[in-house]
């Protein structure tokens, strides 16, 4: 017997994606059977493999998206392409999570990580039912660092990102594949806003707003790294009351989402690819203030850094709203 | 006709490993004409590549290093090896400059980056002719760190470094070589000293050692990544009086061994690669203190960061030291 939330009417905007290709693959794990892929004009028509069968691949237009056949709609498509469909399909009734940017930081859109301010998600249940899925490395950052803040205060936040390519999608990760090791470097593949890469910007400012803090000063630095999945971060923060590294360990043993690893583990891009967990290890004082704390992690950017997020809200809001209320 | 400089007569122990090689080669570049490879006895017999010519490679020996024979010594091996022949070198009458971490954080020995603290590297004429050469990251760091605190006064410094394989030694090139790309991983390859790897603690330690800042506040995350050569830091710095972003490039165009990038270029393993400066962009300010900048780096690990900088000390010594009272 199935539940309401796997009979749910599910779409996947941009279906054919790296992001994309996982959130179908999650859906069916987590039991979803009511599930329809949309991409752009030159993949419709494609087959999909889902669970045991197929989908057959449609076009992503503002009609079928506006038709009214669909209780929530997963975006993994660019910012631009976001703005022009996910409106469609808020508008024909479907509760919109869109991964781009598009929404992110625009005031009266929950930005939502479950584990941190999932409740925001639901509120959106009351406007237009569009909630936006947070970058990929203020997904683990966040998720770290709220239990941290709830538990000493945050006073400030440095970031260094150590970012695979497969954040920069598919065709980079062929990229890498084709590369010979002496052609690996450090880049930073972002658009430079003032002295801030985008990249950075966005880790800043979502990181704000997903922790409702946003005077919080963050100091992010973002480099994308040869390795195929899997984002790092070295964080330090400042805290308004006293937490030892042996406090910070238990308070994140406790926490959703995150798995603690003690000397001599540690996290590591390759044991955080495939899981579902942000990995934190490297717990140490921060010499340079009175309280602070050192930190590494690692996480899967594709999963908890992106698409698991997403289907995360989706079960969130998908369990909060009746069916019946669904099957407008 | 050839400086007296040029005469000196140089041994290179280690000489067959990746920084003893380069060593060989910026050698013959620089005009050295009088310099004998030495190896461990499997090595001994060998014919390395010297300018147009070749050596011979000699069995580091006690004896062969005590013989009174060489002006200057440069060690390119591991701790243990550097323990056990520098003393024989330096009896001989040799000045010693040693690449390991055998004598870098032992007082009295000079730990020297000639363009931070060269007037140190002299001191050590007058005792027992032993200089330390730094950790490949503490070279290109204070580098950096030292014109920026002659000119605005450090307070503290956070540091999350990439480095690539070729410091780990050049099998772990040869092995990158041989990974595919879904192999690449971020890793610490280091041994635990408490909650620190000790790559950690020499950078710590050896960045207050050579500004001579015994008291600073160094926060360093240690990681290796997957690029063959090119080390690079991502950096935040507080400051006792103000300097601004530009302030500091300015400071930073008059420093020796320095280039500064401005956007939209920014350092990179690459770029730093086979270049004898320290590549440093991204410099801004550090939001988090009332006086801080950001700053990137990179540099190439096996020229600044090891072999250049222990050539460099040794040119500054023989220079200083006239020819006549090395003919002993």
């Amino acid at each position: 017997m199935s539940s309401p939330l796997e009979n749910a009417r599910i779409g996947i905007v941009g279906a054919t994606g790296a992001v994309g290709t996982l959130t179908l693959r999650l859906l069916s794990e987590r039991g979803f059977k009511n599930v329809r892929a949309f991409a752009s004009s030159r993949s419709a028509g494609k087959e999909l493999p889902f669970g045991d069968g197929k989908l057959v691949v449609e076009e992503a237009t503002p009609e079928a998206l506006r038709a009214g056949d669909l209780d929530l709609c997963l975006f993994s498509v660019g910012t631009s392409r976001s703005e022009e469909l996910v409106p469609h399909a808020s508008a024909g009734g479907a509760i919109c999570i869109d991964k781009s940017s598009a929404y992110r930081l625009v005031d009266g859109y929950p930005l939502v990580v479950p584990e941190v301010n999932g409740a925001r998600a639901l509120e959106a249940l009351e406007r237009d039912r569009i909630i936006a899925n947070p970058n990929c490395c203020a997904i683990p950052l966040t998720t770290t660092l709220k239990p941290l803040h709830d538990a000493a205060g945050l006073k400030s936040v440095h970031v260094a990102t150590y970012q695979s390519v497969s954040g920069a999608g598919a065709k980079r990760m062929e990229a890498l594949r084709a590369e010979s090791p002496a052609e690996h470097n450090l880049i930073m593949d972002w658009t430079w806003e003032g002295e801030d890469s985008d990249e950075e910007s966005k880790l800043r400012q979502e990181t704000q707003k997903i922790l409702e803090l946003p005077e919080l000063p963050v100091a992010p630095t973002c480099v994308r790294v040869p390795v195929l999945v899997g984002h790092s971060e070295a964080i330090w923060i400042e805290l308004e009351d006293d937490l030892s590294p042996e406090q910070a360990a238990d308070v994140l043993r406790g926490a959703p989402s995150v798995r603690v690893l003690d000397l001599p583990e540690f996290p590591t891009p390759k044991d955080a690819a495939g899981g579902n967990e942000v990995l934190v290890g490297r717990i140490r004082c921060d010499p340079t203030v009175a309280r602070g704390l050192s930190l590494y992690l690692s996480c899967d950017n594709l999963r908890k850094g992106a698409a698991l997020n997403a289907l995360q809200i989706a079960e969130l809001v998908l369990a909060a709203e009746p069916a019946a209320s669904r099957s407008r």
